[in-house]
């Protein structure tokens, strides 16, 4: 943060049912290395309407969204950026002079992923998951053109409206499938779940797939990303995704982007 | 503030019309110094209740209420100290677990300065004013037994309320009276504003008087204490009162009463 606060300095939050600290660290340091008179909190709240009333009240500039609150948001704001309009999910609300705009810098940062681990269009790739963040993820396909997609969902109804939304079949397991890439959007593998030793998808499937894209980022080194790099395969890690989505607020919220190598600091710090 | 936020950052905020560095500085400072956990931001707002709710459902440990709130926060909150009951008008708020209290240390600071400079309960004063400031030195002269006191106001509803509410009489000037202590409540003397170089009381009252207090803080050198101090008079500054009045909030916020020194230095960090 900026190391002398005064009455001009800007506050920045997230909202979260548990907070973090990958966040928080990762904007206050490039707020001090970048002399930007921000401050970052991380919040939590069991009371959506009323946090989000304070942020326009308080004049609040910026606001992550986390679970569980990534829906429930979009009836608070003014205005949906492309980002979030098509998916019906938000991750970051703006707030311009009380003008609340709400952004998915997860569905950015994916496409931004796409592109920069040049990832064919014409792979093949199953996608486990039905939640909102998978919403983002297969979405984020579905725009950038790859057409050769499957949703794997246990959660039969949810896993179909996914599907059925974005044009993929779905199915509940990968049977017989050997995709070339394969994506986790679930819990599978995250630090402190029911499934923390788990691996997303079978070990043959993970042997025939080229690239392996896990979005967990806590740890960001799952059973899934251990065993991929064991095999020598091209992966895709969740710190990856939360470091691109919080860049990508922060230059929503101050309006300056950091340069590669602050960039790379800032998430190093931020996961020290 | 403390040097490494993280997610358990508790913060304490200002709710003013116009926010002003000093709070901020000298609580950010304290944190600092000793090591407290806590991050102090000042805000402004146009939406008073929304403000107050935002403190709740953020969970925003505690707030301090400058002008034009002070009456106004009243029905929003749960329970009022005895400090802000009598005078109906408050200028801190501690959220513990959600349930606001509301206190007034200005009228906290008034009665301790009362002590800590002896003045005799006998003396006999004149005090200026008439808005919410005014309630809370007038209230803590009368609780503190001064009984032989006076309110001066142009505006002759006000004035007289207030005056009436204490058991004290009302004039609209001094005219001939020449009280042992005089005490300035209004703008008069105030950086900025348009009686900033003017004296609050007549030159033969101030020669006249033993004691001269003057709660008016930005500049707490005014015209009426340079005149005091250059007659040798005993002062009372307004430093002393938002001074004062911030360290007790501090201490209600956090639970840790700074020593004397820490105290001090503090205030003239604050003032730097």
């Amino acid at each position: 943060m900026q190391m002398n606060p005064d009455r001009n300095t800007q506050l920045c939050m997230s909202l979260s049912g548990r907070p973090g600290n990958f966040g928080l660290r990762f904007h206050n340091h490039l707020y001090e290395q970048l002399g930007l008179n921000f401050y970052y909190k991380a919040f939590s709240s069991q009371d959506l309407p009323g946090a989000v009333g304070g942020i326009r009240a308080l004049g609040i500039r910026g606001c992550g969204v986390s679970m569980p609150f990534k829906e429930a948001c979009i009836a608070l704001v003014d205005e949906l950026d492309a980002s979030a309009a098509a998916i019906q999910s938000i991750n970051t609300i703006v707030n311009t002079d009380g003008h609340l705009k709400a952004y998915n810098t997860d569905y950015i940062a994916i496409a931004q992923l796409l592109e920069t681990h040049a990832v064919p269009k014409d792979t093949t790739f199953a996608l486990r998951g039905s939640g909102g963040m998978a919403k983002a993820v297969a979405s984020a396909f579905r725009d950038g053109g790859y057409k050769n997609g499957l949703i794997l969902a246990r959660n039969e109804r949810a896993g179909r409206a996914l599907a059925e939304s974005l044009g993929y079949p779905w199915q509940a397991e990968l049977g017989g499938r050997r995709p070339q890439m394969l994506i986790n959007v679930t819990p599978i593998g995250m630090s402190g779940g029911p499934e923390a030793d788990q691996l997303a998808f079978e070990v043959d499937a993970i042997s025939s797939a080229d690239i392996l894209f896990d979005v967990v980022a806590i740890p960001s080194e799952t059973p899934l990303i251990v065993r991929a790099r064991a095999e020598g395969k091209h992966v895709i890690t969740g710190l990856e995704v939360i470091a691109i989505q919080a860049l990508e607020q922060f230059v929503l919220y101050t309006g300056v982007r950091p340069t590669a190598e602050q960039f790379q600091k800032a998430v190093a710090f931020a996961r020290s």
